[in-house]
């Protein structure tokens, strides 16, 4: 086994999901995640953790739901097997990321929502998602297999306190103020400018550990759940959603929510996200990534949003862990992230002050406080 | 996908498991069998039952159990998920029949140990094992792949009502029995004459659906709970067990227990066996094998036990279908069969009587009453 999947492993069970001894462990093994399995493995038994194994396979999970009527329940079993976990691991990695594609939107949406009880619950566990480098996303990101192991390795594998420390610089920031504005100028694209409210809301520093109320490996961003939403968004960056390509996103705010949406490509997918709720319509969250060694676009939302010089905007679910103690914020089945490059003619404003320009935060070097 | 994957799948949601639209199923999905899992996600989608999947990877216990101290615990969270389910599909076929050989049998026993009440949950569903031929169960089997799964699916794809008319003859037999005698006398092995009682007990006409309380798909056999065995038996068919070979096993009892034993090889899996409690050096159950579609060794006791012209027996516990309701049997962690050929020099008597003579039973043609 290649050293860098035990580090990795290592990573996910240590500074991430911190296993304790006796700690009851849940985790989901997707197709092409094996081997990462088995080093997991290896350290839960190290640290004398509990295990229990899913399999999350794309292929059977299709192949249930295109057979299905569309009326779904939830196994009561299911519910109690993350109700009474310590952790949900997530070892994504599939073998063909289109695996899903030709199950109709509706089917999607009647299962997701059938499922929100089950999420809540895995989501109430100290849970990490991560993925294995697998063939299908190196083909996804345009890269081959070795070139794209070392993309995921340098992204995971990395002095995660030092950037914890940089992260935290952020949050300070979006913790002490009350509006965020965002303006993209470019003259081959169309503009943003949108202003959305962030008072009473706590920034998450998400350094890839649940003591940060980091869920992610890798991670690499500052986020936290803004309201009130007004103005255009343009989403420069390409995504796929729910299996379909959609590019060149614009989104228009007024009272918080969407009004007017295009598309280039998945117009189709888009609105299906918005009707699957009113919280659908709504933001869940404003993330700045932070993670420079994620340095392309490679067609997975777990690096794409942490992406150095990106902000991103999800639409639907906030996360408890940005509000009040007891306090939800915007409520959805879905959360879907759209992301913006800002490493040119960009700025981001916190009450007026800009605190970001073309990527470069106004403590580091090379920020120009002037555009 | 293979016609036959989803005869199999079809065979085993509705003849086996009787699946009921709304059942809440767990389907363990091994590291080969994922072809058999979408063909039975397909089936549960369309009876439209609930589906949780689970992952049996021998290679993911194994890297957990060598790392572990061996003073195991279990997830409260997954034996809830087994105490509510109302069926568990177990797909086996993996990728490696001897992925665990090198985990210490001690480790191997704590495990099994602390995973009791998991084991007795899913016996409370209306469980029923069976395997996807893999490469590697053909390899096990000495055949080529091709061939492997013509002999999987010649006794998995068949007319399962007719062979429950057929076993249930031998069910009456056994049930109106108080006392079963097997003897096999060949000069090129050593011989058996062993004793055992069968009073109060019933035979499962074991023809591979819950409604026989037959949890295997194949099956083909007749079981009963024996007790108070006394004599010899030399199990010819040779067997693995906990991931080693073991080969011409010769088991003496006395008042019930095994007093002596040898084996030509594997002696110390059969020690490890007797040494589990004090229920594995009793028996825990007689079968007589009736499937002659099964009709070689292939070194998998799902296939095994049920060739025709064999009887089993197996160490440790025993099945509360063969009891009188509320009464419980032979109490032991383990079950472990072993197998003997009847179809030369061979006799089984009930009560006096012979039933059987080489591997033909008295209702068949060619039965000759006397030797």
């Amino acid at each position: 086994m290649d050293d860098r999947v035990r580090e990795h492993a290592e990573t996910l069970v240590g500074w991430s999901a911190r296993i304790e001894p006796g700690d009851d462990v849940v985790v989901d093994v997707a197709e092409g995640a094996h081997e990462l399995a088995v080093a997991v493995a290896e350290r839960l038994g190290e640290v004398g953790a509990n295990m229990t194994l899913t399999y999350g396979s794309d292929e059977v999970t299709r192949a249930y739901l295109r057979a299905h009527d569309g009326e779904f329940g939830t196994a009561a079993g299911e519910l109690a097997l993350f109700e009474r976990a310590d952790a949900y691991l997530r070892l994504g990695g599939g073998r063909n990321t289109a695996a899903t594609a030709d199950v109709e939107s509706g089917t999607r949406q009647a299962y997701r929502s059938a499922r929100t009880d089950l999420r809540e619950a895995r989501m109430n566990t100290d849970w990490v998602s991560t993925v294995h480098p697998t063939r299908s996303l190196a083909q996804g990101a345009g890269m081959a297999y070795e070139a794209y192991r070392e993309f995921v390795y340098d992204a995971v594998l990395r002095d995660w306190e030092a950037l914890a420390g940089k992260m935290a610089r952020v949050k300070e920031l979006l913790d002490s103020g009350e509006a965020v504005r965002i303006v993209t100028e470019r003259e081959d694209r169309p503009s943003t400018d949108v202003r959305m409210s962030i008072a009473g809301r706590t920034a998450v520093n998400s350094a890839a550990s649940v003591v940060y109320d980091s869920h992610n490996l890798p991670s690499g961003e500052v986020f936290t759940a803004p309201y009130d939403a007004t103005g255009q968004v343009f989403f420069d960056v390409p995504m796929t959603v729910d299996g379909r390509r959609v590019r060149n996103v614009r989104l228009v705010f007024e009272d918080g929510e969407v009004v007017e949406f295009d598309a280039e490509a998945g117009a189709e997918a888009i609105e299906s996200v918005l009707d699957t709720d009113a919280g659908a319509r709504r933001l869940g969250e404003l993330g700045l990534g932070m993670n420079r060694r994620i340095d392309r676009f490679t067609d997975n939302i777990l690096f794409d949003e942490k992406m150095g010089d990106t902000a991103h905007l999800a639409l639907g679910r906030a996360y408890d862990a940005n509000l009040p103690e007891g306090e939800s914020g915007n409520e959805s089945a879905v959360h879907v992230d759209l992301i913006t490059d800002l490493s040119a003619g960009s700025r981001i404003e916190i009450d007026g002050e800009t605190i970001q320009r073309n990527g470069t935060f106004r403590f580091e070097d090379g920020f120009e406080p002037r555009g």
